[in-house]
């Protein structure tokens, strides 16, 4: 990491130091926020940000994300912790609790591609992706320059289906090594394995192109063409074992006309790709998804 | 009202007769979440939506939207009103507490252009907007015919400067006799005395044509046709002393090139003056605007 | 038809009685604008307005709409037509010639759903789709009421798969009575055969929903939701017998959250379907569509 | 110049050969297409791309940008326009015909602040600027860096208005000795001259921020704070001597809510400030803009 970003983040960090994020979900009742802003209140805990869903009052699943200001919070986190723990446990809650100062660390995975990847470290370098970004690993040399020029540690594995297995074997010790917390696919052109996503459930993020209607198969942004669609877009999603189909996170479109050819369509949607997983990126990082289902609560 | 629209505001009534609204502002300080949430977990009310905002955790204000469900609340009601007064004095709040099945009355005022009260009169009838709407004001007779074909009074009362105070006497009476609740400016190009504003703070929506930059003064749009404006737009906002400077609600441009006539632009302003005084209006029915100083927030 | 919208009729018919539209499409080559130029300054006709697109222009196709104004364009019609025809012939030219005081005459479809059929009256009723609705056809009586109070001829024709050839042999025979010129499916829920569609080549319009990626199939809304999709959308598109296959004239999305349900996603839909419905109808009344192989080139 | 750059353009000019632009306006009348095209085919030049527009056919004017390929265009380029000066004359037309291998010569002017630089700068070497910045001029030292990585001159001229002519005598001269076509002030924060602007007419291209209303004076962004506005722009405009007034180019806003600080509307406002600005210079660049009186025809 470059010294300017290694001194913004430990600025964040110290900024934040008493800053944290509350996640919960649990069946819906009378008598939720009251627990857990008691809660907070007795911690001395200030309440900041506070954004809260529920399916359905009645027997439905309720969701809250809160950001409070907790004087103290390295001491107290110990005892939060296991304080709401009890609390968690009445409403059985699934939960989190997240200093902020615990700044998450990511992996990012490309492969020939690098717009995504130039994407989200353009965004990193101006401060706006609060993230230890701690390696990139890649099938391919194209992004090596890139990212070594920011100090960022780059690991060429060459990949394909054969080797499979062994390849994130090697990638799955690299994540262990570095202490992961979030997987960016920035257009990494390789299937993974579900035993690679079953050990990061949540985790691994995707982005990839898409059109109304679908263009399913070999070559979308050809037949788009040849079907002459208005709109393009693109969607970024958590990764699960059925390929693509992982709880969306973000999706936007961009508007073209006939005029739009094939290279055209393809430049718009990386546009568009660009700016889509960088939003959901940013959502991740700052604590702002609950996946339910085979959906997310995005409280941005 | 037509018999339709009557059925329809009655089984609202009826879905909603649990259903109350708080809304707060109040300096902020930790334990206001736990204090309102303790209160609404004591009368068994059920958090259904909340919304809040801090202009500054440390000496700022704090401000809070609570949709809940609370079983019974007509004859609780009062009881809560007591017990929250209590809360609101420990907090230094501004709060009101409404149940939604007491649906709001409105009075629009027109003059000749009927698009806006055409917009909100078809929105009425599509259920968008829970409204009693008991009256319609102009000074022309334009707007008669549509307004009486739904069963509305309509309310003939002609304007110019010079009878200003006798017009708005009668105005005034009016607004006392039907209990009106919001008074929707549809276009009524009629200036309004101090005496009326103060007689109605945080009431009355006004909509007006906006651009960038401003064409301040006369024929606006000739002007920035002139100047080849890129965009035009619309803004609401609630009527204050200060002409057209009163707290904005919403606003929404669209995009024009130089193909646009005059009479293109003012047709595109219209459009986007519909939709801005309706989406304007329907967050002040659901209670979702607090004014603050001369700002909104706006919990949509 | 009501007096009053016959009235705008006859005054748009005056208005543009000199008014004429030229579509072409031709391999591209040089002196193709020189050749059709050279044609309307001839015949005195000054060009109003001219769009062209090229695929390539190097062995592609030349697209071009002009519009124009042409003095004594009745009596000069005949002449000029058989005129162009020489010209058309040197280039390989498709092309249409298109006055516009000649109205086309619409037929909409529809079955229970109204929100696009009230759309297309409201537009209509506003002057912003000049075309002749001759008559609206449906396999259900719910739009009988609004269509005949505006004098509009209304044609109930029960309909289901085992009676496909005669429901269809009725309502092709209306259309030749009518001398129909665009067919609108405004939501009707029903399949065309291959042979209604060969009678009517790119002169059916159809709307559906459309999402990021498609839910093809049954419930398509129920999936999107269970998959928290962030935009939903609508297609217009020519009819062809691949069914919602067929170019594509207009699209459209609105962001919808976490918040939506099935019903409000549905709701959304439904407006989306109505404005690109809208769009596409009054792009095909202008004479700014040009089918090429499966896409449409749109000159809006 | 980076030496990617260079190869960059060189591609570029080798590409666009044949390539030419020809720009017109004049009194609108028929034959002005017929003339043009008949011109261009006796040149043996293809058009690729048509854009027209009258303000009124009878007694309006006429604009239409024409590109074409045109074989051999070097040889004939100097015939053509002496041609052209005569069709020209009869229809009384300003034009201008620019082949486009002549890369326009940019010279950027910048301030304390870098975003617009920095994004005109990363356009640039994506090959979405097709211009030769020549040199950047500054009052601040701040972008020296970045400018002369680039291999692009930097010329540090501190300025204030005491010494303005004898700032603007500098920088004429280095506009003359670099033969520059487009003055780009990409948060230039000093005021010109009227000597400056006379000197370079519809050639200097400024960028700053709008509102919806405007907040003219000192400190728009906590004004438009206080007033709570939910939509912030920018206005992209060629310099007349009418400061910020000039024909404006582009616009655009984006939607902010009551939760936006003076320093996040601020940073929106530099993000949209950046993308307005970048395509009003693309367009100069590429020649779709005609300046009519106080407005501008964008052939975008």
């Amino acid at each position: 990491m470059s010294p300017k970003i290694k001194t913004e983040l430990d600025e964040f960090r110290h900024r934040n130091q008493n800053r944290g994020r509350l996640l919960v979900s649990c069946p819906d009742q009378p008598g939720i926020v009251a627990a857990i802003s008691q809660f907070l209140f007795l911690n001395n805990a200030n309440i900041i940000e506070s954004s809260q869903y529920s399916t359905n009052p009645e027997g439905g699943t309720f969701f809250i994300r809160i950001e409070f200001e907790c004087p103290s919070l390295k001491e107290k986190e110990a005892g939060m912790t296991r304080k709401f723990t009890e609390i968690a446990a009445k409403f059985s809650m699934e939960w989190s609790l997240t200093p902020v100062y615990k700044v998450k660390k990511a992996a990012i995975f490309v492969s020939k591609e690098l717009h995504c990847l130039l994407e989200l470290l353009w965004e990193w370098q101006s401060g706006d992706l609060m993230t230890d970004i701690a390696m990139v690993v890649s099938n391919h040399e194209e992004a090596r320059e890139v990212v070594e020029r920011l100090n960022i540690p780059f690991y060429y594995i060459p990949a394909n289906k054969d080797i499979r297995d062994q390849v994130e074997a090697k990638q799955l010790q690299l994540l262990r090594d570095y202490d992961i917390d979030i997987i960016i696919l920035a257009r990494y052109m390789q299937i993974l394995t579900p035993n690679f996503v079953a050990a990061n459930p949540n985790k691994i993020i995707n982005i990839h192109h898409s059109f109304l209607p679908a263009f399913i198969g070999a070559r979308p942004y050809e037949r788009a063409y040849d079907r002459g669609v208005k709109l393009i877009g693109a969607t970024s999603h958590y990764v699960t074992n059925d390929l693509d189909e992982g709880p969306i996170i973000e999706q936007d479109i961009a508007r073209v006309d006939h005029r739009a050819n094939v290279d055209y369509l393809k430049k718009r949607g990386r546009s568009i790709e660009r700016s889509v997983l960088a939003r959901a990126v940013k959502w991740h990082l700052e604590d702002r998804i609950i996946v339910h289902e085979n959906k997310t609560i995005v409280f941005s």
